[in-house]
């Protein structure tokens, strides 16, 4: 088999879309990947959706975007794993066409959450947690987190502003993202003033749920004409894992296993170790998981995640650079998009077209999308290609 | 690549199972696919379910499987495609293995409806079809059928006990399933006599909300011992389409596109012709989609093909036999489970473990599940490996 390329990207921005729907949404990013792909023509969709029953009274999402985007008749599903629903998408989409079944895939990553009001969308947001043991308590994802991060604060000995340099570094790289949802950088006072969402998590320490749409066209690279234009990326590892819902059946809940276990099998198939990664899209819904995800993978030592961002390790000039692009701090979180997004961004970073923001010299990114607290990992490897 | 082969297969009743849940109901179909399979130990599980998300609370359904199987640690992942996530389970399922990523696949299809009230399970419905063009006018799955049903009935003439073929046989079936929700035949007076839901559809002529979970092992045939002790049924064809959600937008909403292209891909692959199969399990949610698919796949002209239900040709010793184990009409619909039901009740038939029901010496079977008015529609060829 020759190399899954990624031949076209598109995304929306992401923000409060109140003037249009699900269906609207997606089409834009559908649309511009199309285009950017020299209008290859895709055999099949894969929608990563998260919540879209719930939030867009709208199920059978696939079918409905084939329909809407003019591809009508080809194969069309929607692939759902909590916040790693994008990440997903993107592995079957991989899977179709390294089975050689399918020659042209497209993936796309849509969400609408502004549509309903707060409280709806907590409800919608605790299905993805364990309903019988964790919901039904009253917990939901933020206060899961929120308790996630009070015991490593505890366990580490981390400062109170220990988690301030994720937001930091987030904001900062946002600005020059025109598609990003906040587009300003923060300084530490505001971090040390925000409010308390769930103490200690305060305002900065969580992604704000918005809508957008990222696509993605993925094809077989022997079958693009040997003049192609544009500069192809490959995806070299795509590997996931699962883990219980629920925090009280893990052996160390402060230990992200899946995330461990993912980027361990995409880096090996890729065959790199982890020094030749040259940034992180890492999935900071919440700081805490940016840092258990940098423990995970084996960036920094147990215990020691928050140090990365306190000491400008992630920083775009920094050892390993996160957030490239604002991650879903500043771009926003924009649910089963969000893993799309971080392939359209790493993309982006490795054609060498990141402008401000660009990673001087990058050629392999590692980008892990994550469903509840690491339940579900799904971790690609992307690299330039030559 | 060797032929990708259903090793193992599990089932619990279809009906209504009040003391216990979708976490229980899965596990035993599961535990009794792994079983049947000699204990081999899957790498990635694809869940079919279609609406836990509002009838179960629950989202995230493949990590929270995945760790209640005991399989912690697997790649896991929801797929959905509305009526048809079972058969959409199953095709992704078969693309992983046929990557030469995924050694062993699990799939599992579960559904409980019975948690919620029926308007509840209405409001859940509705969320399949389109919901800002026919849900919001109050269009159910049902009243959508009974239209289609009335336009066939208009256009092809038929008596108003026109479809009662398919009922008759579905229940005739039924009663030999000890899996099966109804296993009483029923007579020609029963369906005449039956009340409307939505005319001209009565009760006969649409299938039961039920919980169910059924699961298939996959793998690929050079990974088995040579000495594999059971009957292994192979994967020939597998393939899916799309149409709108909405009937408005179809050029002919009485041919069912998408049950055709599917089909026709799949006996392709399979390099067989339409009398190669010895049976058909269809998707009878509703008389007239079984009517509608036994037209576009073939086995009767346009606008003919209730008279193969009047003329007994889908019986057991028929042309052409249907719903073998009952079908969705008396074993019952369980949702995203139904199309995982299909493919377990064809190996039965082909396993040759059909019992009363077998069809004799038959070794090649279409199985198709559908999404809305096959607004998805998913095709798989098995056969019989010798």
């Amino acid at each position: 088999m020759t190399d899954v390329v990624i031949a076209g990207i598109g995304q929306t921005e992401v923000g409060e879309h109140w003037e249009i729907g699900l269906r609207d949404l997606a089409y834009d990013a559908i649309h511009a990947a199309i285009q950017d792909a020299g209008g290859l023509k895709p055999q099949a969709l894969f929608v990563g959706n998260m919540l879209a029953p719930n939030l867009s009274h709208q199920a059978h999402v696939g079918a409905l975007l084939a329909d809407y985007a003019g591809l009508g008749g080809i194969e069309a599903v929607t692939v759902e794993a909590a916040g790693a629903s994008g990440g997903a998408a993107l592995r079957q989409g991989y899977l179709a066409i390294a089975s050689g079944m399918v020659d042209v895939a497209l993936i796309v990553g849509v969400e609408k959450f502004t549509d309903m009001v707060g409280s709806e969308v907590d409800e919608a947001l605790a299905t993805t947690s364990d309903s019988d043991f964790e919901a039904v308590q009253g917990m939901t994802p933020t206060s899961q987190a929120a308790l996630l991060m009070k015991r490593y604060m505890h366990e580490n000995d981390v400062p109170a502003d220990g988690f301030a340099g994720f937001a930091l570094t987030a904001h900062a790289n946002g600005v020059a993202n025109k598609n990003a949802m906040f587009r300003k950088a923060i300084k530490p006072e505001t971090y040390a003033k925000a409010e308390m969402v769930s103490e200690p998590l305060n305002m900065f320490d969580m992604a704000p749920n918005a809508d957008g749409a990222a696509a993605l066209v993925l094809t077989r690279r022997d079958l693009l004409p040997s003049n192609w234009k544009s500069q192809l990326v490959k995806i070299a590892g795509s590997a996931a894992s699962s883990d219980t819902l629920a925090l009280h059946d893990r052996k160390d809940m402060l230990y992200f296993d899946t995330a461990q276990l993912s980027a361990g099998k995409a880096m090996k198939q890729a065959g790199i170790v982890l020094d030749q990664i040259n940034f992180f899209e890492y999935h900071d819904m919440f700081s805490i998981y940016a840092a258990l995800q940098l423990e995970a993978v084996g960036f920094a030592i147990k215990g020691k995640g928050w140090k990365l961002a306190a000491d400008g390790s992630i920083g775009l000039k920094g050892k390993i650079p996160c957030a490239t692009m604002g991650g879903m701090k500043a771009r926003g979180f924009p649910g089963g998009a969000s893993g799309v997004y971080q392939a359209v961004e790493a993309a982006i970073q490795l054609r060498g077209q990141a402008e401000a923001n660009q990673i001087a010299g990058a050629t392999t990114a590692l980008i892990q999308s994550l469903g509840g607290p690491a339940a579900t990992a799904v971790s690609h490897i992307l690299q330039r290609l030559d």
